[in-house]
């Protein structure tokens, strides 16, 4: 086919020479990606985070269409033409199954972002089942054993899905472009040159070890710095009370909700299909919002409205053994009027950089593995000092979440003192 | 107040240093504009180009406040602190009127967004409204003069719009960095170091003439590249399209609409007020479309699905002497079975890129001068030959849509051939 | 053999993938492009454009190689192997006989540095005429009839030389990035895509036709706003009248010019040869400078202090018209003390941005022509207005050059006085 | 002043708004630093490192300008005009003192570029001093107690020399930028956000934390992947070698250095000069050492040419316990026909990244200082994890030198496997 190209502002052009590769992005289920953001409530924080799960899908393609074709090239006693085609498609697709807000709304309702991938690739009544299986019968469910790690190849399974693959060298790259953040950045060339497969797996000259060292770290700050922002919680937080408020209330409305948001209704009813699923993106889910705004019930609309307007929450890290004072923010919360299970949220977020492989583990993580100049292996973190201290380390804050009315003047001057006297303490 | 930042791509930091501004940006209304794409339906054709139009107004105000900053400290006697909160909350709020997928819902439904932001603006039941009076009772006027053009400061009037304004050259290198296209950047830095006012406008260093010829060339490469593609403008026709089949579907399923998209029924019924206007924004639209393609009319049903999975018309340039060969190519698609008022249409885009003023003109513009080192000034194109060949010229073209389907092998031979002949006739 | 890359902060990197590529990088003839600017004086006025003609010849083979690597990949019959080692070897030497200074240098000293070139790729003495000769007995000779232009492959001939060849897209690219000037910047990747060979010449699918557009306007931006900067050719004229003054000084003095600068006088004789002109680099004609300082001569040395410490002369534009009146500011320079001859300079730069074919020329020049999807070709200015109006026109100036001194309150009174009248009557 | 404004691609423009800073840069002292390189023998590793000290001059007083304007705003009783103004002319001149190859020449010749900059500021016979003069008798004693680390005032002592200064951010960007190594970059717009002063130092507010972290670390990354790469330490030891011999053939050869190196016969003799030091550049030391090839002495011409034509030094790293079997390996260099005096060496390269105050170290460093919500002080590494890591501890190697001949296949094959046994016992 003729080379057909897409303008990227990260990899400058994207590029298709595969038929069935043009096919998937022109499917209707690949095509909404377009309506679902890559960062979900960030975009709140970081004005300019507004892509879409379809640019990151694209990119992420790139990234392994030049992985394979540099594989394909110099090491073709190592990689076929057949394992290109199956990572460059496992990575264009490797995101298809996700939803509106995934996080909050997985929460909620009990989805599974992964297992909807699956369906979407292996369900017949897909465009995109059906384009797979024009190269083979069984290339759908290849597809997907890749997606959910199952697949016999490591090194595709490592390129798709290990602490180093195509889709977070993509995403760091892109939020760090789209949000204006620079801390994303790191040295993809660099490491497009070190990359190499071995017999079970993938592995970087050692010559390329600072470029490895470099993503780690990059991807560390961006975690610190954008993914885990206490802004983007407060909206995160509202949406999850939004949506529990709504789901409790259904049963009592029901008529409500099947004119203010129809395609939601499987989903209180947890009874729902793939097909419900996919119909379900980020304007339908902000529609809805807006028409709750107008409910007869005051924690739906005000909580709608917080969220549709911006209204962020506020809130406070706490240690564990402070736990309890909680208790007492929440009874002044209470106390002012907002009802705690909905005007209040404890929030994690911790993330483990690095780590090395424990078989023991539950998920084991392959770890990232330097190819030396005698042939041998050696693990990251025995030759980084950097990756060392950040391996097997976790990192993040617990918040607790409250209305900014608590830290306002227009409160009782009571409550307020007492209130921020409790903020005070927890603040170590 | 404390200096409040939002991080952005473009300038880096947005920096907001004004109570007024800040409680502005987190009004219910501008916060309205991250729901609206600032490029309409060019994001099908450039994916990373999402960015909404709450990013571009953030960006026009920080030129704004760049300008103005400069103004204040450099020439006192010809600028006034008073004229810098004008101008950046002009700059701030001068699409607050714009509306889901403009351009086509203004031709369908004939709304006026300039009239909207007028509105926005000044009706006391905004909470922007309430904002500017806290200033001076008549400042919400004073801005809505500004953005209408009929305030009688000439200086402000020319930073808000004229042939270089705020709003273009955030634009020009806002869509230019979403779009991963180059064409649209020029030395803003150069540009905010020669531009100064005078007693009744504002003019640029000679100096500086150079930076500036740049600017109207990527202004007019921006045209030609990104507004003006042929993708975009197809997914504008299909819009254009469906919208016109639901209006005229509308008297005769009236149940269905109101089922399916409540909040377009004052639209339809040419009965809306303001805050009908701002309930609209492009999730809504996308939402109202993904139900239409549940419609029993196949029209209705077919060009929803289309405009939702990216189905793009194609089209062939044609001069005007050629049009009434299209009614040739109306009556092939009409054979096929496509209704051609819905599978068809023409669409013209031209620009003027620059001109000097015209006083006799309708709309005349503000031409663009340097000021020489002697104190007098010349007009630019009397100093650029680049821009002299621009001046006065208008680019662009016009195109005949028409279903993908008319030259894919999947119609009756000769009908193909007999449309793939003309279409070979127009091309010249 | 493995392939070896160096950094390029222009083209990230540049790979070497052929010995004798690798080969001709290591002769002591091309590590010499080391030791000479890239820019000559420019440097004096944007101090980041300190790159040396090392960098710029391994970008124009970077490029070169882009482009022949997708030659002999997409259009195999239009293309061979053989063509591809010939023009990355001629983009790499390409300037291989560049000397110090080259424009003032040759001026003074009737050196040529395309003759220069010839002789470095032919003499079998040079590092570099053995290693070509390991390809093939004749290559020496063929690689220098491409760069003297005479070589029948008229493909070759127009990517090493012609309106758009490697040699300008990598120095427009690396000069702006250097000086910190945006206006150079292109979309090269676009280029490369749009790139292919005719079966005798090159031309641009008309798909790509603005990024042409965009290289020819970022060309002419270059030379109005870099190259023909006034404070660069300010230096470039003291260094042409400090080496004027050399040389008539060398018969009467020759002792002090072989003390301090014994590698000039087989220049300062006419009788040198190669090894005599590969000898010179920048630092060895900035090290004489120094020692020239110090002459008993006091123009020679007060000229070179002026150099040495970039105290540039001052100029003004004149008319054709006018010229007569630069006798009467000789005149004054004169009067105050200061020699005409070594004192003032006339200093003209022009430049032709574009033109088409004139066979009756003397160098005709190629033109860029675009390929249409018929597969017919259409001259560039026939589609692009902007480039229609540089074609065949010429840019720039003519400046009289003066001392500083003549502007500053130093002199007398009226001297001053008059001549500053004249300047104001040559300023139109 | 009217302002003047430099060009420059790391911070877009450099601003001189007083007249003192801009009779700095013309003075002849200042010009020198365009004919030195500022990172040395990197640019034959790193061929876009061929900016000079004169851009990074200008960039580390781009920053100051910035912070000090900053401060005058913002915290007026803790930073006055004064402050600011020693400040910038101290980042302007901080290495009004350096050399040619400065860290060689200081080896070989007892120089101190530290001393050298006292002098260049306090010797009344340098226009740099005269100029300093114009401002207050003592001022040029004010600023060299700055540079010298003497200066009571702790605030811009921290600005001009710390662990995080003007210096080292600019040439942390400008090494990278020009290097084409992206390692080197970080937020410097939000570390000046957060910079502040304090009765007697600077500190950074705790929000901008990630910032100072992603600075240390890339210094640190700079180090590892540019300043202390093999290749550029190779043409150092080399460089060494070189002067080592020319030194020890003087006493014997005078007339030949008097010749072919005039200006270095004061160090030759112990017995120089300010001016003498100031004579020599970059471009003076090349063009002796091409003089040096033609010595009759085949060592100083051996290791001149290898230095001239790039031909590196290969090396190998090595424990402190193997250091003896550095002695097989001289042997075998020495067997071979090559002086181990002068054709090996050792290199050690090691930097301490960051480190807290340790008041007993004789030069103790002044530690980052974070700024807490409630005014407290905590510093750096008590945060950061990835900073604890780095603190106190050191980074590099130390290699062993020697020619590359003793790897190739061009001596006898008992002694090549001679030599690559041992090079391989070291290898660990």
């Amino acid at each position: 086919m003729n080379e057909k190209v897409f303008r990227d502002p990260v990899h400058n052009y994207v590029n298709v020479d595969h038929p069935v590769i043009y096919a998937l992005i022109n499917s209707k289920e690949f095509q909404r990606l377009r309506r679902i953001k890559q960062l979900g409530t960030s975009g709140f924080t970081f004005h300019g985070g507004e892509h879409s799960r379809f640019s990151h899908s694209l990119g992420a393609y790139e990234i392994a269409r030049q992985v394979t074709a540099k594989f394909e090239k110099k090491y073709p006693g190592l990689w076929s033409k057949e394992e290109s085609l199956l990572t460059k498609v496992a990575a264009l697709l490797h995101d298809i199954g996700h939803g509106a807000y995934s996080h909050s709304f997985e929460r909620l309702f009990d989805t599974d972002h992964e297992l909807m991938s699956q369906l979407v690739i292996t369900d017949p009544e897909t465009e995109i089942c059906q384009i797979l299986q024009t190269v083979a019968p069984d290339f759908p469910y290849q597809i997907a054993s890749i997606i959910s790690h199952n697949h016999p190849n490591k090194k595709i399974e490592q390129l798709i899905s290990s602490q180093i693959d195509v889709d977070r060298m993509d995403y760091l790259l892109r939020d760090s472009y789209f949000s204006g953040v620079s801390y994303g950045e790191f040295d993809l060339t660099r490491i497009l040159r070190v990359i190499r497969p071995t017999e079970d797996g993938i592995v970087f000259d050692i010559q390329g070890m600072h470029a490895v060292e470099d993503y780690i770290v990059s991807r560390y700050q961006m975690y610190m710095q954008v993914y885990f922002h206490p802004a983007t919680r407060a909206m995160e937080v509202l949406l999850q009370n939004l949506l529990k408020r709504a789901r409790v209330l259904y049963p009592v409305e029901p008529v409500f909700f099947q004119q203010t948001s129809p395609l939601l209704i499987p989903f209180f009813k947890q009874n729902f299909d793939l097909f419900d699923y996919l119909a379900i993106d980020d304007g339908v889910m902000n529609t809805y919002f807006q028409a709750w705004m107008q409910s007869s019930d005051e924690i739906l609309a005000d909580l709608a409205s917080r969220f549709v307007n911006r209204k962020v929450f506020k809130s406070v890290t706490f240690r564990e053994e402070d736990t309890d004072r909680l208790d007492d923010l929440r009874l002044l919360v209470a106390q002012i009027g907002f009802d705690p299970e909905y005007y209040t949220a404890i929030h994690r977020n911790f993330d483990l950089p690095y780590d090395i492989y424990h078989p023991e583990a539950e998920q084991p993580r392959t770890q990232i593995e330097l190819y030396q100049k005698d042939g041998r292996l050696v693990e990251l973190s025995q030759r980084s000092p950097l990756v060392s201290t950040l391996s097997g380390t976790i990192h993040g804050d617990q918040r607790f979440y409250f209305p900014r009315e608590m830290i306002e003047e227009s409160i009782f001057a009571e409550d307020h003192e007492a209130f921020s006297n409790i903020l005070d303490d927890l603040s170590y």
